[in-house]
């Protein structure tokens, strides 16, 4: 079965805004078994949609189109969707209701404009959308059966895969292809390097296609297997994943795609260990990325971000001597930052960031990329240092946390 | 002029690989006076690109395509093009020359393959290529003008703004269109509110088009003046511009689009004035906010980052009485953070969070979404509530985080 995938407003239109949703609705779209062959862009222009919608109609059997349902003025693709099936609006029960318990539930008073949302092509079947306020809905137009979804990625993705992939199914009732991936997250080697070790993978598993996508600085190993017989593509991929194992080492965080918050998150959970953390240079990125993992009180105590000399000093407790012989960016001086976040939090754990993340600020000595890890644990208290070149001051910023955590991460595996 | 983009390649197409290529290139002919009406995304397939190709030929004045003049066997753009324009491929001398020039520099031998990419349609002009070995060409297929490029972002982005740009300046003659922008961040209403503020904006100043954008939790509106006059639509856009800052107030950030992080950073150092934060709920956000932004270090000097209650009473000085009275999640707790955090770095402002991002942890009382802010500066203490109802743990971080730092933006303002 042909899709294809349209998104619709001036942002992506004219360049102000990348869309990043098309590739996710491709790759999902992809994996249920359809061929993806075209995605188009139109601004919130009512003939420009409409006449798209009537093309895509007639070459393809599936189509996801995304933006253009919120309540603004310039949202206009139901009116657009009503135009290419030539037909009318009408105000659709359940999308209204949906929409009034919305704003019901959030105690806000609804906006009139928000009432327009409810208005559907005539023949649409209402989708749910349980995250926003903007309704989606699927209509046939000429040959295709067409989903209509909100623009903001966190809602497409959810309609998407909650609402339109099982309708895809039922449609394709059991001529359907399965297809199966396995995400495997790994740190410490670039996208080109984690290429060439999986080279053989690719020729000793020809049934199955390998897909990287970086994540910076993470690389996520993609094994895709598509075929009839869902328990032998099942086996393959796992033979498969064991090669990428046997290839990859410790440079896998996971075989569930998960990233290095949630895997060091997990590993001090199982060891029930607790975790205190003093960042410098990294200025609360290691701290955001632990706790947006939900459940991190369980083991994420403190987290000073000394930025000052003087609050590594006063309030974390370190030796101003040490600071003195070194300097603020320096293996001894993170050795004593996590030993102290250590001890004034009580905690298993001491782990510390001290560099230089530019543009400015950079040395001789010490480069901009220059990042100077301390852990410390029950036993001992180690440094680390690192060199980093990628001039850029939130690519090293991440790279400096995801550094920090890895060191943590084998730690805790050992 | 009417312009399309066209990408071509299986990543694309499969989504493997977010285009950001068509993004870029949208924006550079949007500024060159151009109107983009439509992208498109094709995969590595002779019969998919050569039929765009001539849909393209028969709707726009000028087309961008990228991708596909690489050596391998999969790199068939050229081939496809010559066969939308009815023609064959001829080895040009220029390009042929280039791609030995290319090698014989890094004194690496030519592959066989790399030949074949010096074969463009007949009828084209070649377009040099100052940094890789593809080239690109120009070629003229039913009305428009078509320029090939490489699919590389630096090697198209450095052809696009030196070859083709030129070309269609000297396409247009004296005809070119001027367009401006102007990007006014906010903060503080959705953005159907903001539509609603600024209707009459569109109403009175018809040469001007707005466009929202949401950058979650700001709302970006953009103003788009275009005409021949370059003056003329310049002054009509600084008027429009008075307008929006009167209906929005000081819920508007910046004229120049800076987030939140920025605008607080830059009122922060104009004013020589330092701030200390204690985080709890925002487990970092604000910290790692503050100091993406460089330079921060002028003026953002701690951050604890006090999940636990312990860390709050000993590493803060928070008294244990006020979290026993009231709660960690309270007015009076956030003040006392706010007040602990000024005092301990001998900042001049202390802010403080104290909340429930969710998905766990909320009661009747104190729901998910519930934040507490503590703002301290050297006269008095605030303390402030509000409730969010996003229902997203990272959704609620975020909006936690920009609430906190607009209500220091705001003391800034005074």
């Amino acid at each position: 079965m042909i899709a294809e995938i349209l998104s619709t407003g001036d942002e992506v239109r004219s360049g102000a805004l990348v869309d990043s949703n098309s590739a996710h609705i491709a790759e999902v779209l992809e994996e249920a078994g359809l061929e993806v062959t075209r995605h188009s862009t139109v601004g919130d222009d009512l003939a420009a949609i409409s006449s798209i919608i009537k093309e895509i109609g007639a070459r393809a059997d599936v189509a996801v189109v995304t933006g253009g349902l919120g309540p603004t003025t310039d949202d206009i693709t139901s009116e657009a969707a009503a135009m290419a099936a030539g037909t009318e609006l009408y105000e659709d029960d359940s999308a209204l209701l949906s929409i009034e318990s919305f704003f019901k539930k959030r105690q806000r008073l609804i906006n009139p404009l928000n009432k327009k949302q409810a208005m559907l092509p005539k023949g649409s079947k209402w989708l749910e959308n349980p995250v926003g306020s903007a309704p989606g809905f699927a209509v046939r137009i000429e040959n295709c059966l067409f989903f209509f979804l909100p623009g903001v990625p966190s809602e497409m993705k959810k309609m998407l895969s909650e609402k339109v992939i099982p309708e895809i199914y039922a449609l394709c009732g059991g001529f359907r292809e399965y297809s199966l991936v396995r995400n495997i997250s790994t740190f410490g080697l670039t996208e080109a390097a984690v290429n060439e070790n999986l080279l053989s993978v690719i020729n000793d598993y020809p049934g199955i296609k390998l897909g990287l996508r970086a994540t910076f600085p993470e690389i996520h190993v993609k094994l895709y297997a598509r075929g009839k017989d869902e328990k032998k593509i099942s086996e393959l991929l796992e033979r498969a994943t064991g090669s990428v194992l046997e290839k990859l080492g410790n440079r896998v965080l996971s075989t569930k795609g998960e990233p290095m918050e949630l895997v060091v998150g997990n590993l001090l959970k199982s060891k029930k260990a607790t975790l205190s953390v003093a960042e410098s240079c990294t200025g609360g990125l290691v701290s955001n990325m632990l706790t947006n993992v939900s459940g991190s009180s369980d083991y994420f105590l403190f987290s000073g971000i000394t930025y000052s000399n003087g609050s590594k000093i006063k309030i974390l407790g370190v030796q101003q001597a040490i600071i003195e012989k070194h300097g603020a960016v320096h293996e001894e001086t993170a050795k004593e930052m996590a030993a102290c976040a250590r001890r004034i939090a009580g905690a298993t754990y001491g782990l510390s960031t001290s560099g230089i993340a530019g543009p400015a600020g950079g040395t001789e000595e010490k480069p901009v990329g220059t990042i100077c890890i301390g852990l410390a644990t029950s036993d001992e208290v180690k440094g680390f240092r690192f060199n980093f070149q990628f001039g850029d001051r939130l690519m090293n910023k991440k790279v400096f946390a995801v550094t920090a955590l890895d060191i943590l991460r084998r730690e805790l595996l050992k």
